[in-house]
């Protein structure tokens, strides 16, 4: 079995942060003379000792500081040329995080939050990674409200639209996205008014996380 | 880098038929005595001069003798004691195959088709392999047309039925299915009816593909 150990195993993650109404992503600059001024994912070999979730949640420690977040993986990446280095495959993860929970750990010049809508070019396959990693969390929040780990925990109905809009990269009705949201009964009213904005304050709400875990149990899905 | 090419990469495939009204699942006896006796999906490791959906069509190929198959990415798995030899990841394919056209093929004796149903212990992980691919193709014939992968070109309403039936593990409404199908538009009429069936011989269709790529073109999915 010894001559199959030629190919390297990493990780990359798609970090997706939400920041000023802009869908955004953590990239960082790439060490590699092939790639010299372009941009990456954050990713590493996985270690001998991890599984590809611990390797995924320790780059993320490592350079968020932060260690409770929503990560999925999505696909693995085994093209023969991808790294100019040698055969590396790569399991990609996307990951939700709120850019405000971890600002002050980020003094990493080398990282920048990106707007996903302003990349052109990255090192490696990794635009057509984030690419991916993009479309399986546009189709999930479609599906299930992960959105919700990407904003604070008391948000108004008008930063949700502004998310959700980013996200799918759509104009939404307003009437008509309020009402589908009140009529999951997700939305807790937290009976308090946002502060310090510059139009009339909106109402506050808070996700209804129990409820949902239980609703989901009770979900069949097709409506055949 | 040398350090890190202690892992040895494979690819696993979840190989779907229908039969007999039943869904089934192509299986191989395992050859390791850590699993003596029991039935392990077909995969192989990764060869280094082979990317991972080579490795997937070359399994198939000289298990089946199908080069022409629909076969999704799903999962990649990671544990570290997944493999009693050494670390060994595998990323996880699913396939779905018309029982019928490799029938011919198929005299290794090794290999069994089981009803996915039926299927209690199984090598390595395997069983959660099958599982979460199992789950995927179920969300995706919800999605997408894919289950014409599995039977004849010309079918009736009542095996479509039988089929997606089997998919789901749920009972559906005969007249309320027929009426979704024939709303997509998907189903072209052959103007021929079964032959040498026990009931009263139904009426054939075929699935109208280049339609289905035309109207997913257009398809936006969401509807806010």
């Amino acid at each position: 079995m010894d001559n199959y150990f030629k190919i390297a195993v990493s990780v990359d993650c798609v970090i997706f942060g939400f920041d000023d109404n802009v869908l955004k992503v953590l990239l960082i600059k790439c060490n590699l003379p092939e790639f010299a001024n372009k941009w990456s994912l954050l990713g590493d070999l996985v270690r001998p000792e991890e599984d590809l979730d611990s390797a995924s949640y320790r780059i993320l420690k490592e350079r968020t500081g932060l260690d409770d977040v929503y990560l999925e993986q999505v696909h693995t990446f085994g093209a023969l040329e991808r790294h100019p280095k040698g055969r590396v495959i790569s399991t990609a993860f996307y990951s939700l995080v709120n850019i405000k929970h971890h600002q002050l750990k980020l003094d990493d010049n080398e990282l920048h939050w990106h707007p996903v809508n302003e990349i052109s070019e990255m090192a490696f396959d990794h635009k057509l990674i984030l690419e991916t990693c993009y479309e399986r969390m546009q189709q999930k929040i479609r599906e299930e409200p992960i959105a919700f780990n990407l904003i604070e925990k008391k948000f108004s109905l008008r930063e949700l639209q502004n998310l959700y809009e980013a996200i799918l990269g759509l104009k939404l009705d307003r009437r008509n996205f309020r009402k589908k949201f009140f009529l999951t009964g997700l939305l807790i009213d937290t009976h308090e008014l946002e502060k310090d904005v510059p139009h009339r304050p909106g109402r506050l709400y808070r996700f209804n996380k129990s409820k949902y875990i239980k609703l989901k149990k009770n979900y069949f899905g097709i409506d055949f």
